[in-house]
């Protein structure tokens, strides 16, 4: 199924992320031909705080196809996004955004401040939600337990 | 005074943006020692929708700085910041928002998404509005104004 192979990408994504000691969070951009863009978070590898996977995907596949805008696209992001990353999806016109996990503490789609809710998004996408959600909460939840390290 | 010398600093961004064709915004970043990043918005000519004016300078100033967060620093923008900027500015932990014109219409600090309102933010920075905020607005009108073309 083409829309689980995409969010199993994602997954890879989130993976390799925690090996380099970021946070495990994955993003796949797929347009009408294919995949346009990979990434996984990388925030600390580049000093950078708007680093996050899907950041990454959106300026990747933009700069692929010359353009500023990616209708039409579909997304895929092992969390539901941060309100950066939700606004900057509605900025690029994005058609589809499949998430796995619910953020309740950094979410900016179902939480806080709901940033499609409101029309200064000026567009929403088509939202799907819940997508190999325990997959990727098990990674972040591996992520953060190994960096409080064994209980004292 | 300095307060107003970064704001003007950043108009001069502005105009410069507009001169390139741009939504005419522009941004200034100062640390402790100093200014760190000053930009306009790129968005068209780098085919990024993510390259508003600040985080533009976000990202530049982490660069030079060599860390991801910006403790401690003032950014000046010509424009009250969409909730993409907003929310990167809560990720870089910047002490102190000025920004010039209300942006009712894609704003995302007093108006739609309002990022900083929410704990999802986990930071907010103290927020001086209003600054400049005439030659700010002017700018923009001007910009619109000629794409428009006269009137039919």
């Amino acid at each position: 199924m083409r829309f689980a192979s995409h969010m199993d990408r994602a997954l890879d994504q989130a993976r390799a992320a925690a090996d380099r000691g970021e946070v495990p969070v994955g993003a796949v951009l797929v347009g009408p031909g294919g995949v346009l863009a990979v990434a996984g978070n990388r925030t600390r590898e580049l000093n950078d705080p708007t680093a996050h996977a899907e950041m990454l995907v959106i300026r990747a596949a933009c700069a692929a196809l010359g353009q500023e805008r990616l209708t039409g696209c579909d997304l895929y992001v092992t969390l539901e996004p941060c309100a950066m990353c939700a606004a900057a999806i509605a900025a690029a016109r994005i058609g589809r955004l499949y998430y796995g996990a619910d953020d309740p503490k950094s979410g900016g789609v179902a939480h806080g401040a709901r940033v499609f809710a409101h029309p200064q998004a000026h567009h929403a996408p088509e939202i799907y939600d819940g997508i190999a959600a325990e997959a990727s909460a098990a990674l972040l939840r591996a992520f953060f337990a190994e960096r409080r390290g064994p209980p004292r």
